[in-house]
């Protein structure tokens, strides 16, 4: 039932430089940002501290005298409303980058004290998409180096199996994160199942203790959801500014709307959450100069629905059967891509946008869970 | 140091019947809104899931297709763009409404099975808010027959104490709600404080598990925070619909704003968050059907910010220095209250707003609480 996949650190470095991201602003406004980070802070900040952003007490103007805030930081930042830069948001560039810092980081771990961060999987069933997902992030383990274990389980398994499959992973000292791939069949409960892995492994973020330290201020999470991490992580390695920001948020989610919100708001975005309910969805996203749409719905989102240079991070991953493709389906985002084209200043594509930062967030919250256990700051 | 303030069952029957409430529209929408509620379910709801809401899945319309949700509902609504009503919402004659139903259900208890629920408040210092506000809610606890304890404790005491007092509360059988007053003395720290209230007695709500239980979708708090459950009785008992509205929340503490942006979610609202970094806060506030403000800063709603025909729940309580009243202030809200009028079709009054069903809301908590311990439905 359970195997060790892998746990030989892959030499990442050469294969990730050789794919440098094609699209140069990208990384440039990258290192811009994160230069700029640092010299705000005396002591050098923790990626989390970064991810998490500041968050600065409320100090609101006085009536009458409010107005935007100072945009006095240096760096490269998109202007929204200057001409179209038909910025592609590289994905995939983006997440090789991480990717690569996260292997630099497990090597020296593994050198220096002949450990390797765990990531333990949990997949019920035989899902045809579960089983893809699983792949493409037990492979993304082996090329940073993380050990990969995995536990799969028939459909018609009990309950209590699975829970003893995670209550194994929660007490294994070798493993960092428990994660189970969901959906689970339908005769199990998904709450009972998720609030089994422990606080402490919860690489997934779903935790409702977890979701509460990432809402409330002054607190912090121990792990951030991947996708909501994920377009925190596009937007700021694109040199985006999210201070003030106004930003529409489709979709709420528990596994990325909600996170996604919660987070912006902590960078002291301004956000709308539109969804299924909302009536005129597009008078929303209209004025927003950030549009980040996890609906689940093809197309959903029309050039018309956005202004003209917005930001657009699609998290849509809508398969779409195809019968002439060689696996029966392509996949669309939310975004009419092709539409938005025209209108926005910079876009994630789908595949190739959320995606693959996504697992790269996983792997960083792995990283992080097994540093936090061998006490490495 | 402890004292039993009080176990005595008021009758406060009469006098709230005698206080009906002065607005008849929102006594008779409410009682439209209830029945309407009711005859929707089979079963007769739970007091809990009237004010959370029913939380839908998200079902999107296809693109292009998509249209305000069909408004089926029977039952008063205020028609936010039709002449203005210039409703004032009567927080005190809506309080009084909700304590008699408590009172009601506490002499139940009482006689059926010989308990009251119980309050503990514990409370540091000599703050001469947090005195007033903790003896309106001993005062509140007394007209409904819940029975109230206190702990004081001095400024300079040492934080061990206060986690003593909060223990021998969280322990006490005969208490359902703990409650510690903020602000706590500056050299105390208070997540360690409010993360040592028993989950189960966490009256305000302010625990990260509860509040990542509010934010996910299929889970359910013990408790919602008092204030964000008063905006929303506010809103619900004066027959105004919340799903598919434009509502703009201004603040983002832990304490009202967010709670209030979590649970008007629940009831399929469409929020936005707007704060001190907020660009142009108005362009924001000016399209929301409903705008709740809690800020804290005095007359920060101008006219100007709202859509003619708003509602407006202003959840601002701010003291305003004046030596020629009697005790040296009077308290002024977050919106300028007489632009306001002319402009809302509805608007809470500061005080006499939120603030007394905020008060209700913390009974009504205890008694859920008192209820949950003794597995009455």
């Amino acid at each position: 039932m359970r195997a060790a996949l892998s746990s030989t650190l892959k030499k990442v470095s050469a294969a990730a430089a050789a794919r440098r991201p094609r699209v140069a602003f990208v990384s440039s406004a990258s290192h811009h940002h994160r230069s700029h980070h640092q010299s705000n802070k005396s002591t050098k900040k923790r990626k989390d501290d970064y991810i998490l952003g500041p968050d600065l007490p409320d100090i609101w103007a006085t009536p009458g005298s409010i107005s935007p805030p100072a945009e006095s930081e240096s760096g490269a930042t998109l202007a929204v409303d200057a001409e179209l830069a038909q910025t592609i948001i590289d994905g995939k560039s983006i997440a090789e980058e991480i990717k690569l810092g996260i292997a630099k980081e497990v090597h020296r771990m593994k050198d220096t004290i002949k450990k390797v961060p765990g990531l333990a999987v949990v997949l019920v069933g035989q899902r045809r998409d579960s089983q893809t997902y699983v792949r493409n992030k037990i492979k993304a383990c082996e090329e940073v180096g993380i050990r990969s274990l995995m536990a799969e389980l028939s459909e018609e398994c009990a309950e209590d199996e699975v829970l003893n499959a995670v209550s194994e992973f929660n007490q294994d000292p070798s493993v960092h994160g428990v994660l189970v791939q969901l959906p689970l069949p339908q005769h199990m409960d998904e709450d009972t199942i998720l609030g089994a892995v422990s606080l402490q492994k919860d690489v997934d973020g779903f935790h409702p203790l977890n979701m509460g330290n990432l809402a409330l201020r002054g607190r912090e999470p121990l792990f951030i959801p991947c996708a909501a991490k994920a377009c925190i992580e596009l937007l700021l390695r694109s040199g985006i500014k999210l201070k003030g920001k106004n930003v529409a948020v489709i979709g709420r989610s528990n596994v990325v709307g909600l996170p996604t919100t919660l987070l912006l708001q902590r960078h002291h975005a301004t956000v709308s959450v539109v969804h299924a309910f909302t009536n005129n969805p597009e008078d929303v996203t209209r004025v927003a100069d950030i549009v980040i749409s996890a609906a689940g719905v093809p197309n959903l989102v029309r050039g018309s629905w956005l202004k003209r240079g917005a930001i657009v991070i699609d998290v849509g991953t809508n398969p779409i059967e195809d019968p002439s493709l060689e696996h029966g389906y392509y996949l669309r985002g939310d975004v009419c891509y092709e539409e938005a084209l025209q209108v926005a200043s910079a876009i994630t594509p789908v595949p190739g946008g959320v995606g693959p930062v996504t697992v790269a967030m996983l792997l960083s919250n792995t990283l992080d869970s097994a540093k936090r256990f061998y006490g490495i700051s």
